[in-house]
């Protein structure tokens, strides 16, 4: 059986909350330009640096949140996740900088870097076998005998407000844009700026932008309800997972479109990005870029807010290395 | 024969002079911290990201200074320089922006990428073949015909005092450090923290950089006078040029010391800041972090400027990519 995730639509208050909850604990994080991108775009892209953010992804707002708002009696018991990705890495640097226990639920298989960077903030890992069955089985052992608390990656209220924070910034410093675009897997980012922009910037926007290997959010957005894949293939690793009830009210009720990207795309426009703008970031994030480019019509003209959603890649495995 | 440059040590006031004039043209750079690397050394390191400057290189500050401090009737001209490197770039940035002929004399061997910057920012090459007294023929050509200024890549002190803007940057912004530390190859820029340094911040101690396969600065130095190796091997590759007398100037009276590394220091500091810092930047900005590991007692608990020269790298040929 799985482990029930906290419920309930977060709201606009909580979103401040959090953001005063996290300020000592994350960065606020630079937003770059790039003349050369805005040439080529016809767009003024203002792109929200969170490969900069605290364990290298925007993962560190929602997981700082959900950790530090904990009460003492439950913080004791530590929390707990299944993630092999940024979650895993920000819910150990949460919680060691709050000094309570941290478990991450990963599949054997995980890459061992990725293994590395966990235990390197403190984080312990329980393996699973690389399968559903076997990951909800071991982690709600894990939940049994430590009674942590569960913070999903993303299906969250304080997850999703903790995230909410990055397009809260975004307004704070450029005032209301045309349009805000941000890549999405589960849509716990998406979510986020939904929330916000929806009480504080009504008239912007919102994009999503997903490979086309793995447009599940796509396909639910058109269908009017959630298709979930069962294991899609994109070199943007972060994006492969579905949305969620909590997630899905957002995107569906939001969201003025999803805009797709194949992995050439991708990664053309990563490269582009570590060319021009001098910054290392993930494939996720380079999929919104991609998706202006091919979409530049929508966007030319226009003040956009681009999400860098995180900078955590092996650098001896860039994609570019095998074209 | 070779043309000369222009000659005189520069001012504190031409450096003053310089920022004024470069500044619509050039930005101010970010400063960055890394907790990581802070805890990693023991010292507070400031990087001063000039990866991130106008052609991706500090040397965007000495083009731009050279380039619209010329009085109308010499701009008319256009200026002329031979590299294959930064300056080469900067230069052709900086006469685009101003609107005047530049002209880059380059070894045919040049690789292609470069030659397609140079362009890109409007620049026209003419090629010589990969020696010295082919580059020096060719170069006295294209000044012969078109009357352009040449713009010498270190050693001229419109140039100096331009690079000197970038450490006058770092004062305003952080007060007196305890030392400064940058790559050291011609000498521009390390020229330009003396000056600057020197005049504003003189209990700063500053210190140089330099690949141990391209040790002639270092070797100078202890020795007492100009030494010029013929062709030095390093992945550091903007920092294979010699010291020459203006350079060495500053130099010689105001560095403290001239630390070495080695190419796997070099490339392993590079992929500690990419990962870390999750900034692109070349390998000869990498020296100084390289140099700082294996001297960790000369800085430990020290506030300490790092200049990043650069991030114009082959993406496609990472160091590590060979490891």
């Amino acid at each position: 059986m799985d482990i029930p995730a906290p419920t309930g639509i977060p709201t606009y208050d909580d979103v401040q909350a959090a953001h005063e909850r996290i300020a000592p604990h994350v960065h606020r994080t630079p937003i770059l330009t790039s003349s050369y991108l805005d040439r080529h775009t016809g767009a003024s892209l203002f792109f929200k640096c969170e490969n900069f953010q605290k364990a290298g992804a925007f993962k560190a707002r929602g997981a700082s949140n959900a950790v530090f708002g904990l009460d003492d009696k439950k913080a004791v018991r530590g929390v707990a996740t299944h993630s092999s990705g940024n979650h895993a890495l920000s819910l150990s640097y949460a919680a060691g900088k709050r000094g309570i226990p941290v478990t991450v639920v990963m599949p054997r298989t995980a890459p061992e870097a990725k293994k590395d960077a966990v235990r390197g903030y403190g984080g312990k890992i329980v393996e699973c076998e690389p399968s559903t069955s076997s990951r909800e089985a071991v982690f709600a052992e894990v939940v049994a005998e430590t009674g942590a608390e569960f913070v999903h990656p993303y299906n969250d209220p304080r997850v999703i407000a903790g995230q909410a924070t990055c397009s809260k910034e975004i307004v704070e410093e450029l005032g209301e844009l045309d349009a805000v675009i941000a890549p999405i897997g589960g849509g716990g980012m998406v979510s986020g700026c939904c929330l916000t922009l929806s009480n504080i910037a009504p008239k912007t926007k919102i994009y999503a932008a997903e490979p086309k290997n793995a447009d599940d959010a796509y396909r639910s957005f058109k269908a009017g309800h959630i298709i979930a894949d069962d294991a899609p293939d994109t070199v943007a690793d972060g994006l492969k997972v579905p949305l969620k009830d909590l997630t899905w009210q957002f995107v569906s009720n939001h969201v003025e479109d999803i805009l797709l990207a194949t992995e050439e795309e991708i990664v053309e426009a990563m490269r582009l990005i570590w060319q021009r703008m001098k910054i290392v970031i993930e494939p996720s994030s380079t999929v919104p870029l991609a998706t202006i480019l091919k979409n530049k019509e929508l966007f030319a003209g226009k003040r956009v807010g681009v999400i860098i959603t995180g900078g955590n890649v092996d650098l001896g495995k860039l994609p570019w290395a095998k074209t």
